[in-house]
């Protein structure tokens, strides 16, 4: 199995978290998103992936993207280590937060949405990290709710072992620390980001631990 | 079952189409995203949807946010219309092809956002419509090469009966239209779009079709 990723990427260290909750061993190669205008945008990378995007994960059925779909792929392919429940209410439930950050926080502070606030609409640095932080809040904010109010809340995202929305929500909480972002506000999010965060699974997929890490 | 909705918002309509093709019917609860400051946004609203976005669903058993994670659970819910194929490699790629809609295209443009560039960032008229095209025509481009390359995508997205991903595709097309963005270039994705918006189950969702429709 091969992980297209780049060490910094959020969407990738959600599925390296996956793959080692899981204990299954992978090929990195890794795909530099500022080096050569992008590596991402080079034609033979965009034979694999024509989003060009980070992560892309290949093995001998598929060459599949979205770290969402490349996820689930995982959960249904190795049983084993299950990331879901197995009840369709907290099925729902997971995946409900994983979107939470999938959808409404990632998407606005990626590499390729900050470089057109900069290079197209001329926003200065100022105004560039005020975006980050004001879509990272919000969406903070809208998790923490959704966690504070649902008794299905455990040490974990969802009951006492890690989900899909564990491996969502640790590299979200990595991106608002990296932009300074007070976390005193969102204390369920904090409780259950320090859980994971020394877990051995979720520590071999952070940033700073990858073969192409700066 | 309840559905909080909006007409025009394509993320309720994703759900009216996926509850539509599974025959479910549903209470449709009018959610107006402009009128009153945005009702969304008002606290009774709040209470249900922390996001402070639609859709919303609830039955029996949850009240559930998230387009994506709405329509996986009526498809383990209500499996008799199945949404998705039952082989790994085809769920995981109907999942990514949702996914490259509902990640890498529709939040950059959904109302919010476009609110904050405009009232926040100072975008005129002609800049925000600019940042649409772009990025729709961006997440178009990627989701046409996925469908050109791919031999399992048939007369719809996967295969030869509606899945998830059609669920995605036709409101995305729906506002790519609103924007006036030049379909020709998307022979695939017209193509799909043009056999499904007729079938009866996507019709009946269509925001025309609404009881809060304007």
């Amino acid at each position: 199995m091969k992980l297209y990723t780049y060490f910094r990427s959020s969407a990738a260290y959600r599925v390296r978290i996956a793959l080692n909750l899981k204990g299954l061993s992978y090929e990195a190669v890794p795909v530099h998103l500022l080096k050569d205008g992008g590596q991402q945008r080079q034609d033979d990378y965009r034979q694999i992936n024509p989003s060009a995007l980070v992560p892309t994960l290949q093995d001998d059925r598929i060459t599949l993207t979205q770290s969402m779909a490349i996820i689930e792929y995982l959960d249904e392919r190795y049983p084993a280590v299950p990331l879901l429940p197995q009840d369709p209410p907290g099925r729902a439930r997971v995946r409900e937060l994983a979107q939470i950050i999938a959808c409404d926080i990632h998407p606005l502070n990626n590499l390729r949405v900050l470089r057109h606030l900069v290079h197209e609409l001329k926003l200065s640095e100022e105004q560039k990290n005020a975006w980050i932080r004001h879509w990272i809040g919000e969406g903070l904010a809208s998790l923490e709710a959704h966690l504070a109010r649902d008794p299905a809340a455990g040490p974990f995202c969802h009951g006492s072992s890690p989900t899909i929305a564990d491996c969502f929500l640790v590299p979200q909480v990595f991106n608002a620390q990296r932009f300074e972002i007070d976390m005193a506000a969102y204390p369920n999010i904090s409780r259950i980001h320090a859980l994971c965060v020394d877990m051995p699974a979720f520590a071999g997929a952070h940033p700073s631990q990858q073969p192409d890490a700066e």
